[in-house]
């Protein structure tokens, strides 16, 4: 955390990771590729698109949900998550002219984003990357890793989300599926 | 607030900002300049250092608190606040782990940033620059406008931030005093 970690998604011919899927998701999709190629903190090679996001401090989360959270989850990488679900957000006005409050009170009192989620962990490992203040077309880049065998736990994940009020503010958001190429 | 807007500080020998004096701060200095320009959504001119943030969306205040403030406070740019400050911010490590509820409680119940500061309002105006997400060497870039009649008005506010608990966090800071050139 001694600073946030630059991380740049590019969709293109190569990449460590094949798209297998394009979910049906709102606002404009983004133009199909083959493969994502993901650099952390260094140089990007051209690609189709790219979209920039940092690994940064915790916005809603409090010490007990923290706690919680690294106790049951799971870091990226293990050589079992071969799937992974790439998914770019955009929230609307209403939801960044909400005072903090008011986020936190939708984001888990009542979408229970972080309670409602916990039983996923650590089938499911996820992180997270801001990009709002970066000027970027999105403001949060999402990224899941899971077994083979969790696919159908992640689409219970992803769909309680989406049924969230806390998703009634997302006005834009692509959802690429990909595997270990 | 539909998009962050991007903000650059470039100090030099031009702009609209004459530096007047440079107080005692905390870690590494800025090198020295005469002038402070200040470019909005816009393209800087080049200077001797260059410091971006952008205008984003509330962190800690909830809505009592926004409102509050927006009745209290001042826009910039009023003809009579012919003095400024320009205090770039980077706090350590040990805030940046802390949990969103954990930082709130320094910021607020137990510094009384907001509450503490309420009566510089509107005599004192302020606005905020988040900069961490953006790889700067700041977190924050805090900017002040004031009527010459208001500086001692300024100290005492910026005192009594200093000597609060929040400021324990702070292991750079910057202290440049302007006037409009």
């Amino acid at each position: 955390m001694a600073a946030p970690m630059h991380v740049e998604f590019v969709g293109g011919r190569t990449g460590a990771w094949r798209v297998v899927a394009v979910r049906p998701s709102a606002g404009e999709p983004l133009p199909a590729v083959e493969r994502l190629a993901i650099y952390e903190g260094r140089a990007a090679a051209p690609g189709d698109w790219s979209l920039c996001g940092v690994v940064s401090h915790q916005r809603y989360v409090t010490r007990a949900e923290v706690d919680t959270l690294t106790a049951a989850g799971a870091g990226l990488g293990r050589p079992q998550a071969t799937c992974a679900a790439f998914i770019p957000i955009k929230k609307n006005e209403a939801w960044w002219m909400l005072a903090q409050d008011e986020r936190r009170a939708i984001f888990e009192e009542r979408s229970r984003h972080v309670a409602g989620t916990l039983k996923y962990l650590p089938a499911i490992a996820r992180r997270l990357y801001h990009a709002r203040d970066l000027g970027q077309p999105f403001d949060f880049l999402t990224w899941f890793e899971f077994a083979p065998a969790d696919r159908e736990l992640f689409e219970e994940l992803v769909g309680g989300l989406r049924a969230s009020e806390e998703w009634r503010y997302v006005e834009r958001e692509v959802d690429l599926r990909l595997e270990r190429a």
